[in-house]
């Protein structure tokens, strides 16, 4: 007898089309938590910018999500360049890892609110943290079930590559969040500063290919 | 005389990409109905932990809704890796299928507002009806065209476990629904423990393929 | 001297993206009309279901609206079948096209907030008729300029098809539209009525092919 | 030892595919500025239009900020057709100029319910210009790696259009800009018509391929 679960969910073209998706809608909808802060809409320049500029911790906090959903978009993808086999597990772990994904705009929005609050911090890391767990179970998966389009010595180098990399930055993350009970800003500006050096590949340095 | 509804709706890729972009947006704008349930923007950690306890509902239906989206989704996919042809017909059936995935949010907003409300549970269970109903019809429609890449044994394997899990699955759907005469807390945990057994793969057991 | 308007926007694989992308927003996003209607958390099934039967023009455009962007989406679709070649000024009047679909969720507010407005009536179809006008000039000129798949006979009947149904359809919209002067609902319900008849297929009668 | 970073990033079709997200996005989500401006839901159709007339800022806007989106668009589509190699430094400048793209919505809203601020002109500007520079930094980057498809003369030529096209649209935009210590409406229609002379090819004209 043929079982549906043996053949459900295999597309990686589909899974990486809704990625895309889900993270671009995700990326462009935390602008709406930047409002215009003025009512007045014979407002001075004066008023606007000095409105502008009590809307810090609301760009703040856009900027650490933009970069956060573009880092884990930039290690989902990494990952289906090697991927060459999918499964229906593989398809439900890649669903809640963008269920995670869509979810950001939402602790944005609580962090923004509440700039000072250490539980606000606490579960925006959460939503990182199980970004994380996904992301790093989607791999171990395909690995151990041999899905990937190495084999050997390329395939441990690449796999210890992936798996250092999202163990660090998630340790990284943590004291990030850990630094809340001494300030929330210094918290956030950490994650930040984690992210940008992520960003630009400052360190550790690339070495040639 | 060539006539326009000959050729009309044929590009099988561009309802793919279509519906992975209503389904990515649908599961997205979910979020939407997420708001930050604290006005007061000093509000201490204590005062965010309980409004967002009191949110309970909301993420309950936002979870249901997601996985609701998921399912659909991957059991279309599953449908267009044997679907090689395709008509106009088709075309249509994939276009109010998509209708009903984008008006998942609205009922899922009315069930998050009224978790009581037996019509509430209802109008989701139409919805999740009417979704099971056009991918039924899409499916029965392409198998008796001989739209399928897969043909004799195996296409009558895939048909029955296709149009199996449709019907299994809808069933399920309809009891859970008709336990909101008990509670309608019941019903919805109940929805839900159908989908992740479903997600998760438990039962029926997958056999080796 | 090489000219930058000479090969800047070729890709037809990215305009169709594009495209799919915005039908696939321009359909979800219609459903952001839809609120819940009911403010009193507490109210009764009874309450619910009168507000939510108050609500007919708003689900009548809903309707409505998903099927005019189906509508003309399979339609540029069926396009990008025969075209094979592109230039700056087909991705212009694309970009145009997808300007005035993402415009029909604001058209589609007003008509269901003003169902009784023949002004609302004929925005909404300045919308219709400004996405119907483009669509032709976009055939009109990759037919002129011979950028189609298909050649000689082939080439005319395509041609001829796919112009008349714009034309043809063009003009039952402008009569719908007119029909408001009698009343917006008996305008609104044979626009309805004309694009069921499209998507099912029903009429002129499809031939074997 | 394999690190991260020489393989991260490197798939130019996910880019390209969360780039067309990203723009289908935030082109349809500037219509939520655009508000159903009449309360009275019986209002005549004289006070419907002529609560429309009022929302002509918005309108304008509205049209600057699509065209503003469907230039940039264009513009990275051109850089794709020639780019054939990618690294994580290009995604990453992809990923800040999407961000750009992104916050247009919110300067959008800005310019439009604030008509006549120098201030909010400047705020639009800066978007366009930082949206100018990444995509500016992202061409030159490609061609001094040698990541495009074409070489020798073939790459000079269309190296120097890229660049001649990025710098003189800038520099007209700036000038645009500058027109606000005049009058805010002039500095907009000039950015509007440098836009359409742009979308319709106008001038310099085209000379034959």
């Amino acid at each position: 007898m043929s079982h549906y679960n043996n053949f459900a969910g295999q597309r990686i073209g589909r899974v990486e089309a809704l990625s895309d998706g889900v993270f671009a809608i995700a990326m462009t909808i935390l602008v709406f938590d930047l409002k215009d802060p003025v009512s007045n809409l014979l407002a001075s320049d004066t008023e606007i910018r000095a409105a502008l500029y009590g809307m810090m911790p609301k760009f703040l906090t856009y900027i650490l999500s933009f970069m956060t959903l573009g880092i884990f978009w930039t290690g989902q993808s990494t990952q289906y360049d090697y991927i060459v086999r999918y499964d229906r597990n593989l398809n439900w772990m890649a669903l809640f890892f963008l269920m995670f994904a869509s979810l950001l705009p939402f602790s944005t929005v609580i962090l923004g609110n509440h700039i000072h609050s250490k539980f606000a911090v606490g579960l925006y890391w959460l939503n990182i943290l199980a970004l994380g767990v996904l992301i790093f179970l989607h791999w171990q998966y395909a690995c151990r079930k041999n899905y990937l389009s190495v084999d050997g010595d390329a395939k441990r180098l690449v796999h210890e590559a992936v798996t250092r990399r999202i163990l660090v930055a998630q340790s990284l993350y943590a004291l990030g969040c850990a630094l809340c009970f001494i300030s929330t800003y210094l918290s956030i500006s950490f994650i930040i500063a984690v992210q940008l050096n992520y960003a630009l590949g400052i360190f550790p340095k690339n070495k040639p290919a």
